[in-house]
């Protein structure tokens, strides 16, 4: 699982993605009127002609999922007695499936459950890939539900030119990463495939439950698969579907409990859940919940792509002040004009300026931001300005990420990753 | 895994399998010039319209393994000075891949290991399911060496139409029966593949790795698989090869050794192992050494299928004395003359007569069998004196199987499949 762009980004991919797009098989998604549509949205590709980046009002027309509207949030925070997470009302996580049926069990004080993952990178995570999981970590504080984390090492074995020894250390300090978010342990299990699937028979069995569901022509349909991949990868989709059934995990929920779950994701990943959602009657379960995030902008603007290979695409959680004061300032795609006098008679476009919608992501102050929308769009605020509070606010975010990783040791990720009753 | 003919008639299968025979791709295999043949052999099918059933030497080449000969059989002797089984030396087993690389490591005193197995069924097993384990206890007795015995309950889930709790009682019991042949639990390790993938992370691990290494291509030119078919029977190959590889089982065998691993089997599943025998070398492992049966008739001839739902198409391990006695007496096809007159005039022929055949597998007396072969065929032994010869045959293996069996308690199927150590 790539819980934000990262797949999208990290991976080599030889799907024939429009006639993937064209095939989308399972009933309740297809929507051939869209099917034209220049944006590729897979969870190996992310591409948008567009400088805007993805359509993604178009992008739910076509997956069938539903947009988050403002009735919606007001019955978060009607039931929650919260304020929604800025990343909510600001439209990051912006799409969802049956979200009403969890808030419903929430209300009638029924259990769920919070899924989310990673496809584990070599390199260093990106500020992007803390997005899923700031988010759920709010809304695990906020309803007070137990967490599952999958590292998806087994798909990142297969998908890459990896060997196994390097994705499974990089799983490890991906998983140090995660746990530098501040997730509490007693309410957490976080996992990695290759280990999880030697320790608890329920998953494997789960896995095979799934695959008897679903034929080598569905997902050919969802995700593109043609016959010459691997059979590794055809079959690695009921995985990522198993943690979606909380049978997969006898030591956090009883077995006669079928606990429903909520996955927070970029929507990249939807394919995986569309599966799992048509599979889930026939296993005699509930069909997951989801909640959906845009995609996370390269530093060069909406409609290129981050690259692992390209260090000054994107902010990196390991990058030194410095790295961050310079990247911003030399590589993020400005939307103001090309001449002071220009910025200053037109303003500013915050749409495609990445240094605001980084801002947008990261900001938590409502009142500031809005402010510097404003102020931007009039051509009040100049851009090296704009970077100025960009550059405050990210060195921040990742000085403190690198503080609180110091502190993970290898007895705390020993610790999450231990199947175990959570405390809830 | 079927380790005889079990699979061929018990499974329910839509493959076709005509197109699968002509698909036979991994190249030491290929023989265009015999894909026309009507005898049909995969795991999932074993079909032949002549009466004398298979014709074996015809396989051999298109399969394009090798005979046992004299030689080998001589060679095994000498080594091992002992006389080798009478399922070896009346050509039960008779053909193998590369038996001489194993008896190298054996002449070398360098290690190997056994690998058998079973698909299990939810009916009692038959008398002819016994083949595979008496002479892999023999092979274990006289090379002392490991032995591991997988069950694979998932891809019997995955084929049939039974419930995953059926399924696993089916297993269970079929355990005990296997136990009761007699194996030394010091020296054997059982699993099944929906308990034991969720007890060691390395059996999954190789599961992946031999998964990376073959594509949907390959699995549809050696099982016939189709894009109807479930994801689970596309990825399920790689759960029957992980056992060739010692590294499966790192509480067996240290992680620094490569051990080699000889498969006795039918040859209905050789199929799966020249898959592995062309992943091996990508996995940095030796190719898997096999040693062949043919099938076991059906009572009533050897064209016929057994079938599970035919309780009078063998002799099964929970039929009383007189069970034996009335299915033989009424079933087992004859070979012999129409009349009396006819039989003492023109003789019997023992090559389709079943009664004779059944005693080929399990009469270890070398010369009464050849007395009453040379008696039969010259019309001298009567049908009804040959079933008789038979009934007390079965009598006592069966009998004898069943007062075993009633000594298996739950604790020996535990200490069977605990991962421990093995004592060699």
């Amino acid at each position: 699982m790539s819980s934000h762009r990262c797949n999208a980004f990290d991976d080599i991919c030889n799907q024939n993605i429009e006639k993937n797009l064209r095939m989308n098989s399972i009933a309740e998604d297809s929507d051939d009127e869209y099917v034209s549509e220049e944006d590729v949205v897979t969870p190996w590709d992310v591409t948008s002609k567009s400088a805007k980046g993805i359509d993604y009002d178009k992008l739910i027309v076509r997956f069938g999922c539903s947009k988050i509207n403002d009735d919606l949030i007001s019955r978060i925070e009607a039931l929650t007695q919260r304020k929604a997470h800025h990343l909510l009302r600001r439209g990051v996580f912006f799409s969802h499936r049956d979200f009403n049926e969890l808030l419903n069990c929430y209300e009638k004080k029924q259990p769920f459950f919070l899924y989310t993952g990673r496809g584990p990178s070599s390199t260093s995570l990106h500020c992007g890939h803390l997005i899923p999981f700031i988010f759920t970590k709010w809304l695990q504080e906020t309803f007070n539900v137990p967490l599952v984390i999958q590292l998806t090492d087994d798909e990142k074995y297969l998908w890459r030119d990896i060997s196994f020894e390097d994705v499974r250390r990089a799983t490890y300090e991906n998983a140090k990463d995660i746990i530098a978010c501040g997730f509490d342990v007693k309410k957490t299990f976080m996992f990695s495939d290759f280990a999880f699937l030697g320790q608890c028979p329920q998953f494997y069995q789960n896995v095979v439950r799934i695959q008897k569901n679903v034929t080598f022509n569905q997902v050919k349909g969802i995700f593109g698969f043609g016959d010459s991949d691997c059979i590794g990868k055809i079959a690695f989709p009921a995985v990522q579907a198993a943690p979606c059934f909380s049978s997969s995990f006898p030591f956090i929920f009883d077995s006669n409990q079928k606990v429903p779950c909520l996955i927070p994701c970029a929507i990249d990943q939807d394919p995986y859940f569309r599966m799992t959602r048509d599979v889930a009657p026939k296993m005699h379960f509930p069909k997951p919940s989801l909640i959906f995030s845009i995609f996370f902008p390269a530093l060069q603007g909406a409609q290129t792509k981050m690259s692992a290979s390209d260090p000054n695409s994107s902010i990196f959680l390991t990058d030194s002040p410095n790295q961050i004061k310079n990247k911003i300032n030399k590589y993020a795609f400005s939307g103001g004009g090309s001449t002071i006098e220009e910025h200053r008679a037109k303003g500013g476009n915050c749409d495609v300026d990445i240094s605001f919608q980084y801002l947008r992501f990261f900001m938590e102050d409502d009142e500031r931001l809005e402010q510097i929308r404003k102020d931007y769009t009039r051509g009040e605020l100049l851009t090296g300005h704009l970077k100025k509070e960009l550059i405050e606010v990210l060195q921040k975010l990742v000085g403190e990420h690198q503080e609180r990783r110091k502190q993970i040791t290898d007895e705390m990720v020993a610790e999450f990753m231990k199947p175990r009753r959570l405390e809830i």
